[in-house]
């Protein structure tokens, strides 16, 4: 395997669309498959898939195709799934709730080990048998535990604050969606989910179609 | 302004990000800002900017800078938001309730019609005025109203018979939040939010960065 840090960002976006769709596949009991075929599948040129999958060693051999199985491990181990991750959620509105319960269903190396909020409404609410703590306890929790993972569902006003703490309290990793760009200490990875940005460009792909087809 | 169907996708997944700091700067009373201090603050390059920004027209006077307001309005307008969009959300757990807040409170073109859902316990629901309808009336209601973006909150497994309802009756955007790829007829636009990809994706960058550090 080559150095994981060598990897672009471009195929790191990659890998986990690649194995969702290996996962499909061993669930349909197919044990290799041609980067042609994957290529069909998913929808990148099957170039770009043989260029992406050579980036860590290559499992595909010449008129055999990959195994599925081997190339699924592979991939799960270069995004680190073969690993546990203990999370925090902070502001469990409905999209907190929702990223908890999403975690929850998902199955995965992903545990949510405690919610957090300011509102006393949700406070002592428990979903998934978690129990939604008071937001001044988030200090002294990260304290306590060991915390990989912030997840910030928070309004944009608060999300900076709450990151802070998260910080300091040794998260290695934000999962941010709270609508604003956020200001991290060298280390600490960030993913934000901006749901407005998204929208966003539908919005203009929607418009553009109708451009074309008023064109036609 | 330059034909919009000539920009490039990598430029309209930039656009809502600038018009999200031109909105703050906005706020702030700002009226004019160079290339250089939306470079500081977007953490774009100047170049990249200017280059961006000069796919429909560029509005900036050398050594004046851009003027925000009319930057803020053509990008909104590019972005097609100066346009009002009606929408349907299809799955109404956790998420689906909390995208519906989130289009509600952004206060936006972007408005729920009416939300659909199978479970017994959240037909009937209210959620901002909006009543939770039995998705068994999806297709009447798709036939009685004008419906621009169909929103998928369901499981994997339903999303492409939801899509397709979706498409048959007329919408003219999906944003998809069930982890899974669609197929979608010619000139109906999609968005993808892979909840599952971003988070995977946060783990190889915590994992890559641990590395990092072990090598110092």
């Amino acid at each position: 395997m080559k150095d994981n840090a060598k990897i672009s960002s471009a195929v790191i976006k990659r890998l986990p669309r690649y194995r969702r769709y290996l996962s499909d596949l061993q669930k349909k009991n197919v044990d290799r498959i041609s980067s042609n075929e994957l290529s069909n599948l998913i929808g990148y040129t099957a170039s770009q898939i043989r260029q992406d999958l050579n980036n860590f060693g290559g499992f595909g051999q010449q008129g055999y195709g990959y195994n599925i199985q081997s190339l699924y491990n592979e991939i799960s181990s270069i995004l680190g799934l073969d690993k546990d991750y203990k999370m925090v959620i902070v502001g469990t509105g409905n999209l907190g709730q929702a990223i908890a319960n999403y975690t929850h269903y998902y199955k995965s190396g992903f545990m949510v080990s405690a919610m957090f909020d300011v509102n006393p409404k949700l406070i002592g609410l428990r979903i998934n048998d978690i129990e939604v703590l008071d937001y001044e306890r988030l200090e002294e929790f990260m304290q306590d535990n060991s915390v990989d993972i912030g997840i910030v569902c928070t309004n944009k006003d608060s999300a900076q604050e709450v990151v802070d703490k998260l910080c300091a309290g040794g998260v290695r990793g934000i999962w941010n969606f709270a609508p604003t760009d956020l200001q991290l200490p060298e280390g600490v990875a960030l993913e934000n989910v901006h749901l407005s940005d998204s929208l966003h460009s539908l919005a203009y792909y929607i418009n553009r179609n109708s451009q074309m087809k008023d064109q036609d």
